[in-house]
This record gives structure tokens, sequence and C-alpha cells, in this order.
């Protein structure tokens, strides 16, 4: 049997990246069986587990085996001791940034199937010269087709534009970019095990803007959208009204709702999902997959993280990869 | 024992508003003790009882007699045989709206303490000739301070815009107004059972903003409206991240949540409130509740419609009304 190769990222070493990759590995024999690959320095990996009185693998990972189930080490260089714990700081920035570079390296070149990512710090990456907003959109550079995801059991909400000022997510709701954007993600979640999926898509306006009278954008924009995507075949409904979409969406394992901005996905996705969501990167040549948490720098260090929503996206990678095996 | 006196009105008469009215008040034992005066035509309400086989109280109410406990009829002129059901109609918009105009002129005139209004159609008003999106919107024409907030055991949330396009209300987000906001908000929480409440404002931006690179309003509006508020002496902390506010705000019976608009509010409230959600208007001479659900034309008359929002918004306005006595 031919196991998946996982990458795992321990993200920014100063939050709670470090603390809830060790809590989820550590358990990796009720994992799904895959070769977990820890990208980091083994310092920052081996005193986290020794503070936490827990051990993890420390095998050193041969890239060339043929994969086998356990947990391995994947040497990143840069400062084998924690320098700063609970606060921004570019040397943490440097070491997260250059431990998921490796790990997306390796991803590429198709030596992983699948990346799960601790989070990391978008200010310590911005401090170490690196300015990008996250892992999404540093993949979305190299992947244009990149869609962000979320997850749980519950309730899958696909974003159909994140981290920009809301003025100009309304802004981008063209007809044009709205056709891309469902061909992409509906071309994305057909390599996903699961599936066929289908699309709900929300309006932008209260109400779906009630054919014109609470906004235009549903009439001018998003109807014909919808109707050219349904045309090339995409299994699309909508717009519905962004304050019951949610609803409808919850409990049906084969639906995704697509959000137009978002706090209108996040909302509710986070409300639903509670600690146990993941947000999954569709759209790329590899899974990957993310606790739907920061880096917590409040409690950071104190060993009271919640590793569930990290164990999740490592089952989840694991489900999502299993299949190419 | 003085009890108080509230008027409920059955809302559109072709949706399913008759019958959530009828299904509360045949129970109306084991309400709290109030005179329910239903503002109807008498036909209308009778031929929804027998349909259901229910009873409901058929006295004449009497505003000049004292008010004792039990279930009164307002009689309001108008075709006492329901003409269409299931559809939007101008004589159904007539006659919701003249039964919701002598509800509020009889509260306004200190005859009523609250008012609980079952679910109108506002495209049926429109037919009519009474152009309101709906009954906040006549209250707030008469009440300029009026807002519209939403209740359940679980989250309380109010809207600072509404029935707005959501670009218009994006741009609606200044400092001025938010600061009137807040302070109506602020007294008309003040007369409200229950209290004192805090405000927790969320942001506009995701994330908050992050202090400018997500978008410059928490910067230049809402941050120097917090503070003017707070000056004031109004309990009101923020902004915060709006897909996380909500999960603070949920569970603590001393928190409302400010929503800056219609589905950053409506999205989170109804995913947790489901059907037990009352709508309830603040900053009126009298209380005024209703139900969290529509028409629901494509229901109406088939008896299954579920009056718990219904019978939630009328405890609700019974609890919120019997200080004043």
């Amino acid at each position: 049997m031919t196991v998946p190769t996982i990458g795992v990222t321990a993200g920014d070493p100063g939050g709670v990246g470090p603390e809830v990759v060790v809590k989820t590995l550590a358990r990796a024999g009720g994992l799904p069986q895959a070769a977990y690959v820890v990208f980091a320095h083994p310092g920052i990996i081996g005193a986290e587990a020794e503070r936490l009185e827990l051990r993890i693998g420390s095998r050193d990972w041969r890239p060339d085996h043929p994969p086998e189930p356990g947990v391995f080490l994947a040497a990143v260089p840069g400062p084998g001791r924690l320098l700063t714990r609970g606060k921004v700081s570019a040397a943490n920035g440097e070491a997260s940034f250059r431990a998921f570079e490796a790990a997306v390296d390796r991803a590429r070149a198709g030596r992983l199937q699948a990346l799960v990512t601790a989070p990391i710090s978008k200010a310590a990456w911005a401090l170490a010269g690196h300015p990008f907003r996250g892992h999404t959109e540093y993949l979305a550079r190299l992947f244009p087709g990149a869609i962000m995801t979320f997850w749980s059991d519950e309730l899958k909400v696909a974003l159909f534009s994140h981290h920009r000022p809301i003025g100009e997510a309304v802004a981008a709701v063209r007809k044009d970019a709205l056709v891309d954007f469902l061909r992409s993600l509906h071309r994305g979640l057909g390599r996903i095990p699961g599936g066929p999926f289908r699309l709900l898509l929300a309006g932008l306006n209260p109400h779906a803007g009630e054919d014109g009278l609470l906004g235009r954008e549903e009439v001018d924009e998003i109807r014909p959208a919808l109707e050219q995507a349904a045309a090339e075949g995409i299994p699309v409904t909508g717009p519905f009204p962004p304050d019951t979409i949610f609803f409808q969406a919850k409990g049906k394992r084969e639906v995704v709702a697509v959000a137009l901005y978002h706090d209108q996905g996040l909302i509710a996705f986070k409300l639903v999902a509670f600690a146990a969501g993941v947000n999954v990167t569709i759209g790329l040549p590899f899974v990957r997959t993310s606790p739907d948490h920061g880096t917590a720098f409040d409690i950071a260090g104190q060993g009271i993280a919640d590793a569930r929503s990290m164990e999740a996206a490592v089952r989840l990678a694991a489900a999502f990869s299993a299949t190419g095996s």
C-alpha cells in the first residue's frame, strides 16, 4: 500500500503553531496512515515536544525513499532556538516564511500530495520583507486560480474575495470575474473526493436585492454570470438572500455555499464550525489545508491551545490526498 | 393588578400571519397575563380559527375599560372574506396596512403598551399605494430614532442600517451618523428591562480593517465615533472583527452586538436564533416586536406554519411592557 506524503509547516514559531502541530502529530497513530513531514528547524519542534511532554517521530525525511507511515522532519535552516514568543518578530517571520517556501517547493515538485500549514503572522512576514497577506495570497501568485474555501462537517464555504476592503470587494462583483471564479471553483472541486458538489451562490445586497429594489448587482452582474456558468454546465444556483443561504447549505454534504466577500462567508462559517473548521485552498496542483485560527500570540507558550482545528486540517488533507494513491 | 394591553396585527391576510396569530393566541392561557387586542377584520380571524379548529377569544375591545386578561378584537374595516391567498394582492396590502395603521394610532395615543406585528408583504403595500419597505420604515418616519434590533435567548443584534443596497450601506458608515445611532440605541435600550446593556460594535472591513491595511473606515470613522460615544458615557467597545464578534456576543445576556449593515447582523442572527428570533423596534414610545420571518406565501393556508417566532414576539412584548405597569 502506498501512503500519501503530507507536508506540515509549524507556522510562526512565536505563536501556537508549533504547539498544535506537536499535539496533533504526537497522536499520529490515531491519524490516517501517511508520511507526515514537518518542515521546521528540528530544534524548535524538539523543544516544543519536550515542553509539552509529548513525543513525535524524529526521523529525517528522505524524499527519494518510498513513503512509509510515520512522522518525519525536513530540516529548515534558521535559528534553532526560539528567540521571541508571543509577539511579532522579523526572525520568526523569516523562519515561518522559509519553512513554508521549502514545503511549497517540494509540493510543486510532486514530492508532497498535500500541505498543512499552521498559522503565520503576516505582520512578521512583512517585517522580514515578505509582503503577502497570508499563505493563500502567496499561493495565488504562483497559481492564479487558487481559491480560499472553508470546510467543516456542517458547512462548506468558498470566498469570491477575501482580504480586501469591503468597498473594493463590492466593486469587484462583476460578471466576467464571477464566471471565471465559478469555472475555477468547479474545476478545483472536481479534483476533491466526496463530490460532485453543487454550488449555491449568495447575493450581494440584502434579500439578494429584491429584483433591483435593494441594489442592482444581482440584476446587472450576478444573474448574467449565473446564466453563463449554468450554460457551461456548472451546477450553480442563486443568487440567494445572504441571511438565509448558509442555513440552506448547512448539513448538506454535497453543497458549497459561495460567498461574495470575506465576512459574508466567515460570519456564517465561524458560527457553525466553531473550533473544527478547516481552510482549504482549491485550484492548486496539490492539496493545501490549514486550521481556521491565527497565531493566538496571547496564549502562546501556555500549553492551552486547542488543536482540534489543526487535527481536522490534517485529517482533511489525508482524506483529499488518499484517492490519488 | 394592572395588566398591559398588547396590540397584535395579523399581517398580510394571504400569508401565514393570521395562522401564527391564531395559533399563538389560542394558547393565551399559557402566555403572560395581558389584554391581547387583535387588529383585523373579525371575519378573517374567525375564518382562520375555524379552519385551524382553534378557539381564540372574540370579545370586542373597549379601550376605555380597564384592561383585563384575555383576547379581544379591534375590528378594522375591509373585506371580511379572504379574496387571495398565497400571493401578493392590493386588497390584502390595503387590509394589512389599515390594521397596522389603526394599531399604531392606538399605541401612540397610549392605549397600547406594546404592539406585535405579523409579517406584511411590502409588494402588496406598494400595490395598495403604501410605499414603505416594512413596518420599521413606517415607524422610522413617525419616530426618527427608531432602530431595528433582533432578540433571542442566545444573541441580540442591533442594525445600524437595514434595507439599503450594500454599496450605500458601506458609504453611510460615517462618524456623526454612528454617534447619533449609538446615542439613540443606548437611550432606547435604557427603557427595556433586563439591562443595563453593553454594546459591542462590529468593524466594517475584514478583520476590522487591520489598522487601515484592509480598509480605512475603522480608522477614519468608526474609532472616532467610538471615542466620542464612550466619552459621553455610552458603554460601547470595538470595532471587533465581524467574523468573530457574534461568537463573542453569543450567550451573554447583557450584550447587544451592533452590526453596520443588514447581512452582517442577520447572517449571524438567523444561524443562532433559528425559528425563535424576534424583531424589536427600539426607540419608540411603545414596545414593538415582530416574528423574524416573512409572509411565507408558499406555505400559506396549509396549517404548517411554525408559530414559535410569533409566540416569542408576544412573550417578549409582554415582558418588555410589564415593568411599565
